[in-house]
């Protein structure tokens, strides 16, 4: 079987004395002059981020890096605590929690406010089919309610004003509204705008597009899960997890 | 069996209207006024960074998150294209290559250059032993020398100007310059001081632990692989790698 | 915030001098008595595994192991020569790639076998009706064509006669058989039974839940990187592999 | 830059209608024919296994696949619940956990056992050496000791029956023994043989190399994984680990 098609890319390309990232020199027009931030934009988008974008990405970034004993981080604990030769396994078998249940959450309020935004019959009759929608299949609203965080979620209000301080125009933000207002509408419980709602929210607001939200997530949650194995190395935890769970967990046939 | 001891931690803790980064309240003190740079060091350090150590940060981050199809990229991009449900599954694949023949150098090379800073006979005395070591074993000496960029990386010299101008004390930089004279003093080649060397330099500059360096390598490497499943949900070149590596092998019993 | 509830298992528990697997005791009751195919029949189940489970079990196993430079093995390869130092983080790389794309299509049709075999209106209407519904959507059907294995793959039929010779059923090897018939007279072209349609059929047969069966996949493949990794150590591609494919592909902005 | 060379492998090939791995045609050689396990020998060897062979192999896959609670299990567990879209991923996270910590130390007493059976001074005089420079060192020698199995891990003497009583030459065997008999010489508390020392023993009898056995563990921890996650499936534990965990840990500044 010969090559189907000669794979291509418009990422990357260098030379022995020169490396290019989306067309620009990497070390004259890129080093020392973006900030970490703005060259994850720059990479993603090809082009330098507006003021807006860079500071809604860092908002984001920052706000997702940590929360506690995560199942992220308690994996990466653990799995350094088992292999302290592969820092970087730790933090891959980490990073494979920012799944569904979690984090993923953003990529699914995401599509929901892109239908809202959309929707020909006007965005508050749309949240309301949404609400209903959910409600008679039994399902979560992604992006709304919060285990811990009661009544409210207090990290989505700041995330809103940051992103609307910044010059957000705010059609997603006010989508996320009608959605809150709808859903609250229809459940008997109060639901807060969690985290990831505001964060699908404001990720639309800057062109970040839902199918690579997830991504922005793990980029944050590396960088939390390098400080979970920084402080891990100084004062283990890993073994004392292993065991708390080995001895509390109960063996029932 | 008991439980051997508590484990502990002292990076994070929340309550239900809360969250405590490093004692900081992640929504009044941390979000909308650290950049994502910021935050990686202040989760890592448990204060806020100064000019200099973000500076040079930002310089690292920038500087490895992106070098074309390395097999990190190849990875990512494979497993994506294999299993699409789970970006973050793919993302860990790619990571996983951070490992001792590439970025991993780091490290080894932050451990010569303070054992050069700290040896008392002096700085070049120090380095000339290390070259010759390195020498009599046949090995590589981590930081020096690269395979493509030749004569010279063009990172290193701009990855040292800008943690001088940031206003780094410049002491392992130094120590960098001195195991380079005497590198090519031993060795017959040329061997230019390559990224992963002048990072180790300014890494250490700013305060970072050697055990933690490729941990940097690993969340720059995340943003970058991120952006290459952007490309590969547009721009699909994964199912073409795997043509070009399946026919293009040979196989010989 | 208390605890919810107990964790609890019924896999395993032990003591200073014994472990206990599914109730068994592993050093009298199972090591040098079970191989280790039936293992994991016992461990999944609870219970000895027949003649059939472990024969057809066996099979599958034998048949997914191996492929030659499937994505999975390309980045096993990539990743354990960019770190030598975590095997096990190479091979995690490589199952990353069981997912929906190639292996996992093993559990949509393992779906589509049991919706036919409980139809109330008969097995070859329901066939029919799905063959129309996939032709409709445009999709593939899980379980038939294969790119490469033309016009015929080889593994369906051997997998299938083993399970038959080991006395199965038979039940969703003949839904197999509906599903083949109707899609063929569906779509104008040829459509053959491949490998995951047939281990859907015959893992069924067998009483392996549909949503554990890309687990089976992971263990044959875990099997077949480590026989990947272990000719990598002592004739090495993944640097050339990683030559080719940077080299080879092509920059386009 | 031009290609390098061109990568090789001798491990599979095929054409539309063959598959052969080592040589062997998969679909009339072995499938059906060959168990799992043999299937491993002939993949990592390139030649049919003996009875020998096989029978050892069985063991020790059955020996490691479970031991309750591990970090592996508690990784798989937490990733699967976080990311349930991607079984494939769990099972990664978990098998990475087969590090040096734990399962990784067969590979250094295999080591240790190679040097004493090729030791010109004999095999007591080496062991002897062996254990005086661990007890120097303040290092545990691996293979030796077991933190929860006391006195002794049940698992060692038995693997070594199945070993002796399917015909091993006991060379690696006896070796083990003068370690054990020299350590417990060396070192004041009594140090038992435990089950990753005798693996090390009895894979060496069977050709298994040190530099590939940490593979044989991740095989059957992957398994042993799998049967992790369909219980999970029925009777989920993970997220009541997660509350475990993250409300037991304890907030230290």
């Amino acid at each position: 079987m010969k090559h189907k098609s000669i794979p291509t890319t418009g990422i990357s390309r260098y030379e022995p004395d020169k490396i290019f990232v989306r067309g620009a020199n990497l070390v004259d027009e890129l080093m020392g002059q973006l900030s970490f931030t703005e060259m994850i934009l720059f990479h993603l988008n090809g082009k330098k981020p507006t003021p807006l974008q860079t500071k809604v990405l860092d908002a984001v970034l920052v706000t997702t890096m940590e929360h506690g004993f995560t199942p992220s981080a308690i994996s990466t604990r653990l799995i350094f605590h088992s292999a302290p030769e592969a820092l970087q396994a730790a933090v891959a078998a980490g990073i494979m929690g920012a799944g569904s249940t979690y984090l993923g959450t953003m990529e699914g309020c995401a599509a929901l406010l892109a239908e809202i935004v959309e929707a020909p019959e006007g965005m508050p009759a749309r949240a309301e089919a949404i609400a209903r929608r959910f409600k008679a299949s039994g399902s979560f609203i992604p992006g709304l309610g919060h285990p811990f965080h009661k009544p409210d979620d207090p990290r989505a209000p700041k995330l809103i004003e940051i992103a609307e301080q910044a010059g957000a125009k705010g059609t997603y933000i006010a989508a996320l509204k009608e959605l809150s207002t709808a859903a609250n509408k229809a459940y008997p419980k109060y639901l807060t705008t969690n985290a990831t709602g505001a964060i699908a929210a404001i990720l639309l607001e800057i062109g970040i597009e839902p199918a690579i939200m997830r991504g922005i997530a793990v980029i944050s949650r590396a960088a939390g899960l390098v400080g979970h194995i920084a402080e891990e190395i100084k004062r283990p935890s890993g073994r004392y997890i292993y065991d708390m769970v080995d001895h509390g967990i109960e063996y029932k046939e």
